[in-house]
C-alpha cells in the first residue's frame, strides 16, 4: 500500500532532507518514526532535497507499507513519534503509479527577507534580514523577477556540485511582494537547480539595493554562474507546496 | 541623561521581564549589556513586566546614563553585547519627566492563535495551536471581544498574586481577526491586570469553540476569576507597543 504525505518542517536543526552519515537529517529523521510505527525499516522519498536550514511548509513524500493503516492513523502515530520541528499535515493513500518527486509538476518555494536595519528576534531563525537602514525597492525587485517567467537556462543560478544533466527549467510564476517590513519572494516552477533560488535571491537583493532590474536578464543570458556569486542565506527559504496532476 | 529605548525579544528563553535571583530575565540581560557599554551598573525600567515566555514588539525602557553617547552608538553598542534573542531597535534621549512605565498611556498587545489540527512547527514557539480539526468561529470571538471595551472592573480576569489595588482599566480596542489558519486577538487599554490579556484568550479560545459570545459579558460582571479558570499558554503573547501622550 502506498501513501502520501505532506510534512512541515523547521529546517534549523537538520543537515537537509537527504540521509546522510553522520548527519541529522530530515529523512532520516522520518524513516526512524515509520519504522517505530511499522514496525520495520522502510523508505520515504520526497519530491525533492531541501538543503541544510532550509524550511518545509509543504514537502511531499511516498512510502510503501505493509501495514495497511488509515491514513489518518499514520498521520497521528508518526507526529507521536516524530521531534516538534517536524509535523505530518495530511496523510492519504496513493496510486502506485504516484511518486513524490517523478510525478511533481511544480513546485513554489518562497524566500522571507525581513527589511530593516536590526534583525527582528523572532524572525532570526525564519527571515533574512537586511540590516539596513534603506528599505529595498520591491517594485524593481518585482519586475527583475519577471524575466525568469518561461522556459530558461538557468546555468548561471546554479551552484556547482550538482549532477544536473540539463540546465532548462519552466518557471510560471515569480514575484516580490511587500508587507511592511515583511518581502517575499515566491517563484513556482517545474524544478530547480541545486541552489537556484538562493542564488537568485542574492542577485534580487542587490537590484533591491540599487543595482539596475535589468542585471537579472544579462546574468541570466550570460549563463556564467561567476556573474551571480552571491547566495542568499538557507534559514529565509521555504518548500512551501508541491503540485501534481 | 535620559535615554528611552524600544526592545524587541523572544521570550522564550526568559523568565520574564523582571529581575530575579537565579533566573534568567531580560531586565538583568539589558542591564548587564548596558553595565558593559557604560562601564558602571544601571537600572533599566521597562514600560511594565512581561510573564515567563511573553514575547515584545515593542518593549518601551529607560535608564539614566553619566555617559552622554549619542543614541545611535547606544543602540549599536547595546546589540553588540545582547543576545540575538533581545533587541534595541530604537533608542532616543529622553526628558528627565519621562518614565517608561508612570508615563506609558496605552500598550496594545497581541495574542496569535494558529488554528490547526496539527502544530506547524515553524509558529511552535510563536503562537498557540488549537490543535482542533473545526476551525474556530472567529467573528464570534471578534462580538465576544467588543464587550471588553470601556471602562471595567476586570476582577474577573486576574491572577492572584498581583499587587494591583484598582481592578478597574479602559480597554480602547479589543478585536479578532484572522489571516487563514493565523487568528489574531488585539486589545489596546490604559493597562492590564497580572495576567488579563492570557486569561480574556483562554475565554476567547472556548467562545471560539462553541459558548456563546454573551459569556464574556457574564464573566466579565460576575467578577468571579472561578468563572475564568483557564490561562492561554505565555509564547502565544506579545507585547505589541506602548503608547505616550
Amino acid at each position: 500500500m502506498r501513501y502520501k504525505l505532506t510534512l512541515q518542517y523547521d529546517g534549523g536543526a537538520y543537515h537537509g532532507w537527504q540521509k546522510q552519515r553522520n548527519a541529522c537529517t530530515v529523512q532520516q529523521t522520518v524513516e526512524d518514526a515509520l519504522a517505530k510505527v511499522t514496525g520495520c525499516v522502510t523508505a520515504v522519498h520526497a519530491s525533492g532535497r531541501t538543503d541544510e536550514g532550509v524550511h518545509a511548509l509543504g514537502q511531499t513524500a511516498h512510502f510503501d507499507a505493509e501495514k495497511a493503516l488509515a491514513p489518518d492513523r499514520y498521520l497521528a502515530a508518526l507526529n507521536y513519534y516524530l521531534p516538534p520541528d517536524i509535523r505530518v499535515i495530511a496523510a492519504e493513500f496513493a496510486p502506485d503509479s504516484f511518486h513524490a518527486r517523478k510525478s511533481a509538476k511544480r513546485k513554489t518555494y518562497i524566500y522571507r527577507i525581513y527589511d530593516a536595519p536590526v534583525e527582528n528576534p523572532l524572525l532570526r531563525r525564519l527571515a533574512c534580514c537586511t540590516l539596513s537602514g534603506k528599505p529595498l525597492d520591491d517594485e524593481a525587485m518585482d519586475g527583475a523577477a519577471k524575466y525568469l517567467i518561461g522556459a530558461r537556462d538557468f546555468s548561471a543560478f546554479m551552484s556547482s556540485g550538482s549532477s544536473a544533466k540539463t540546465f532548462t527549467r519552466t518557471i510560471f510564476e515569480a514575484s516580490v511582494t511587500r508587507d511592511g517590513k515583511n518581502v517575499t519572494f515566491s517563484i513556482t516552477g517545474d524544478g530547480f537547480l541545486y541552489n537556484m533560488v538562493r542564488i537568485i535571491t542574492g542577485v534580487l537583493l542587490k537590484i533591491g539595493k540599487g543595482e539596475p532590474a535589468g542585471v537579472m536578464k544579462e546574468i541570466l543570458e550570460s549563463r556564467d554562474r561567476r556573474r551571480a556569486p552571491d547566495i542568499a542565506p538557507p534559514h529565509g527559504l521555504y518548500l512551501k507546496c508541491v503540485k501534481y496532476d
